[in-house]
């Protein structure tokens, strides 16, 4: 494990003890985590990530007194740990499980966000604490760290955005907020890199220019990496063809294949005896697993080729999961389906907790606070003054980008305007801070997780504190806040329409984007004026066709379902 | 990780690629193996074990070349990451999908094998080393070191059996030869740590009874723990529910639930609105995540507490495994069910075969080869020497055991005798070395997979050509063997009786081994000469009789299926 075994353990003797003792702890603290955040789902306030939180201080002062007042955490965060085993799962299944359909309709409003978004928004947290921290008597900082620190600052946390935002009661709230939290990150990242590389001295529009070239480049580069992990894994499962003695009898979707298998084995059986039969059913189930392992496994394989090119794994892993979700995903029996969607949740699901717990514990450890030697007053003057710079650096571009983005769409039908209402939402849910910025922050700030500076321990403190306060406050009013702005949001105040289409996703629970796109396409070829009016849709209907044609022989997906009609 | 980045990755520059390397390199590897094992599946000579072996040292050769002849791995071996990350997850499932009904049936005779078997052969094992070694020109070996060499080779591969027998082909040898890996897994590393404690210089009756008893007490402890963990895991699914919004209407089996859902929500919808509708679903979906989550934390917890406690993980969690598919199982949604069963099964998939990946990279490792200062014949001396040992120490515990199995049951049907061509190819398909042996012979002879001395190097380098050989050689064969010693176990032969109940197996591949325990208390129930002939039937049928009157109500499972006949 790419942890740093704290002293606590090196108490008990043993070398083995060392990973034992963490991971037990870690493991016993999450299936805790689980079961109270179960008991607590009922509750309007509380969401899993608070609870993680909480309980994660309660372990880390249990810790605290167990170690005699030395060091309330187990392990001591490590950034390996963090962008090596827990983002990659959680973003994967990001993209695994987006509504691929809402997605690509916001594409130019989520890259506006995403992208432009975070680049106005660090300027100005970085120019408002260069003004403004001198002031409050914090000195010690240099460029790169006022540079950094906007960066960190800017990295708004999907994780919590998507416990208190739900897919099918605000769909477009979903999207954008989920789709600028995914690019945000990657943004973030490319950013932070680029910052650790350029020279700070010699800031000029040539440097900036840079920056951007790079930005694009790694954009792009990882995009087309992710993309083609994806469709690689899509022509191996369709060429492959794993479960070939199943799959053939798939073919309609109102049967699960379970089912449909024992029957036809029985009917094969009369004809090749029973010892076909079991050749057949032990060649599913080793099928369904292999499959299975080359989905997971070619995922992180694209996440960690991403990181050995330098480029940015988040975008690689998420694209990753759209293009196999949408292609792989497929190609395999239906078992295959079923487990890789809960798979990736769970595992998602799990590393998500894992870091809340861990930023809860990490609050109390007592030996930042006692490096960092600024007054009681001035910590908190801090604390506000960057929580004031977020706020203003994330209106300063939610409001104006949202007005452009209607303005691009302004014959679009209303489902598409982004209302004030929203625009606020958009702003508020957005303003949560979460692993993202704990790990950047803990990269620039320490050595393997400790340090000795002053202000290093400053600026870990209040990043600590800053995702803490934004996390549980933020938190704990984003839900009441969209009851409040959007009473209308509940779905069955939806049009007729809307809720009809909602019912066809009902019916389809796995399939729902599919079906869904090809609506999308029959309402489209319905009105040809409709369609000059709206370019999405006919980028978009283009796309399908050049899909239907050519990409799904290839690499696979329903191509009967479209044709058909 | 717990690894050790070898000199190659330290060439590249920069802390992040230690891990980034190694973890892609393995990634991509095990991509390939499974491609490959895919490919090569028809073949009834190669299994995915030797797959794996060969394609480990083609990567070995590879690294070497590019290493300039210096080290053909990119990780060293830590015998934590095999005993932590590995195994467990190998041994779960294994106790996740064992057939409890011809596991418990066979019990007497797999502990006799298991248990007894591990200290008739590892005693014969000591005893012809300590005698022959000496013979052969190689001295330096402490007493302690002959007793761990015995203890070493007497670990069985149940991975490897695994994949030579099939649960459906040949019950019985399946059961029996499985049964005991698990179990002698578990002895051989109980005895390994007894013989570390133990004083090798005062070696008498004392130390001896010492040594039983404190197997005894491990045995047992370490069952209790994994059956509590078990228990407790059901105890939390059945009482919180998670699934209780869609469970209660989840009773019949005959259809898959998604659809019932589905077609239940419309119903519900009149009545409730479409809100309800979404809450439905999106708790059904979370609900399912979080006990999946539940069952794999839970059961990594109990592998863990025992290490932690110092008792056997092996057998723990595979006791927890068992209880889990007999109990908590039963308490989930249908979609955790699917999921957790291939989600297990490929985990254990993986794991197995990054370690013979492992196995076959480590065979290159030039350091060793060269440490160790003997010549080319007295090497294949000594080879020759464990091997034939081996053999003899299985022998002298198959033959004579399994005639006292058949004695026990001497009154039972034919089908519970274990023939004299049963015995041949449970002592060959037992003689597969694999992991166990590897990491134990790491554990003693080096110092985190590095050692310096020449005894010490020609001890792993005996471990590593005795685990190849036998892998390769006796996996070659086993599949050919059974063929020509059992040209009748192809299931089309089967008896009518057997073969209905094959039949019924097809048709629930799911839920298989409650309906097959069911038909037996029913066969018990109609003959009661039977019943009393044959004592592990009675204990069978009180045990379910308990079982449905007090485990069930508690902790979850199908009564209904049972009482209602």
């Amino acid at each position: 494990m790419a942890v740093v075994v704290s002293e606590l353990t090196e108490n008990v003797a043993g070398e083995h003890a060392q990973l034992v003792i963490p991971i037990t702890l870690f493991v016993a603290v999450l299936c805790l985590c689980i079961v109270i955040g179960h008991l607590l789902q009922e509750n309007q306030w509380v969401n899993e990530s608070i609870t993680a939180i909480f309980i994660g201080s309660i372990t880390g002062t249990v810790i605290l007194i167990l170690s005699k007042w030395k060091s309330s955490h187990i392990l001591t965060f490590n950034e390996e740990l963090f962008f090596i085993y827990l983002l990659p799962p959680i973003i994967f299944n990001a993209g695994f499980q987006v509504k691929k359909k809402q997605f690509f309709h916001n594409f130019l409003t989520i890259m506006l966000f995403g992208v432009v978004g975070v680049f106005i928004s660090s300027l100005i947290i970085t120019s408002g604490s260069w003004w403004l921290f001198p002031r409050l008597k914090f000195h010690g900082l240099t460029a790169r760290d006022y540079l950094v620190l906007g960066t960190i600052f800017s990295a708004t946390d999907t994780v919590c955005t998507l416990q208190v935002l739900h897919q099918d009661e605000t769909p477009l709230l979903y999207s954008l907020v989920f789709g600028e939290g995914v690019v945000n990150d990657a943004t973030t990242v490319v950013l932070f890199n680029a910052i650790q590389k350029i020279d700070v001295t010699k800031l000029n529009s040539k440097a900036g220019l840079r920056l951007i070239v790079d930005f694009l480049y790694l954009f792009s580069t990882s995009t087309a990496l992710g993309v083609t992990a994806g469709l690689l894994t899509a022509y191996a499962l369709k060429t492959l063809y794993f479960g070939r003695q199943v799959t053939f009898m798939c073919f309609t979707r109102s049967k699960i294949v379970l089912w449909e298998i024992s029957g036809y084995s029985q009917t094969v059986s009369v004809k090749f005896g029973i010892h076909w039969n079991l050749i057949f059913q032990f060649a599913y189930r080793h099928a369904s697993i292999r499959e299975i392992a080359l989905m997971v496994l070619m995922a992180y394989l694209s996440y960690m080729l991403a990181e050995l090119f330098e480029l940015s794994g988040i975008l690689t892993v998420f694209f990753c999961g759209i293009v196999m979700s949408h292609y792989a995903w497929h190609n395999v029996t239906d078992s295959s389906r079923i487990t890789t969607r809960y798979l990736f949740a769970m595992m998602s699901f799990v590393a998500e907790t894992f870091i809340f717990l861990y930023v809860g514990m990490d609050a109390l450890d007592i030996e930042k606070w006692r490096i960092s030697k600024l007054s009681f007053g001035t910590s908190v003057a801090i604390y506000a003054t960057i929580i004031l710079l977020m706020s203003l650096g994330r209106a300063a571009f939610v409001f104006p980008l949202s007005a452009l983005s209607n303005y691009m769409n302004r014959r679009a039908d209303r489902t598409y305007k982004i209302t004030f209402r929203h625009q606020v939402i958009i702003w508020w849910a957005g303003l949560m801070r979460g692993a993202v910025s704990i790990a950047l922050a803990f990269k620039q700030y320490t050595f393997s997780g400790v340090t000795m500076d002053p202000t290093d321990a400053v600026m870990i403190t209040n990043t600590i504190i800053v995702v803490l306060f934004s996390t549980v406050v933020f938190g704990f009013l984003t839900k009441p806040l969209i009851s409040y702005l959007l009473p209308n949001s509940a779905p069955n105040n939806l049009s007729r329409e809307e809720s009809k289409i909602l019912k066809e996703d009902m019916n389809l629970p796995l399939l729902s984007f599919e079906e869904s796109a090809t609506t999308n396409i029959l309402r489209a070829k319905d009105s040809l004026s409709m369609l000059i009016e709206r370019p999405v849709y006919t980028i978009h209907y283009y796309w399908r066709r050049f899909d239907d044609a050519y990409m799904r022989p290839i690499f696979g997906g329903p191509i009967s379902s479209s044709s058909s009609r």
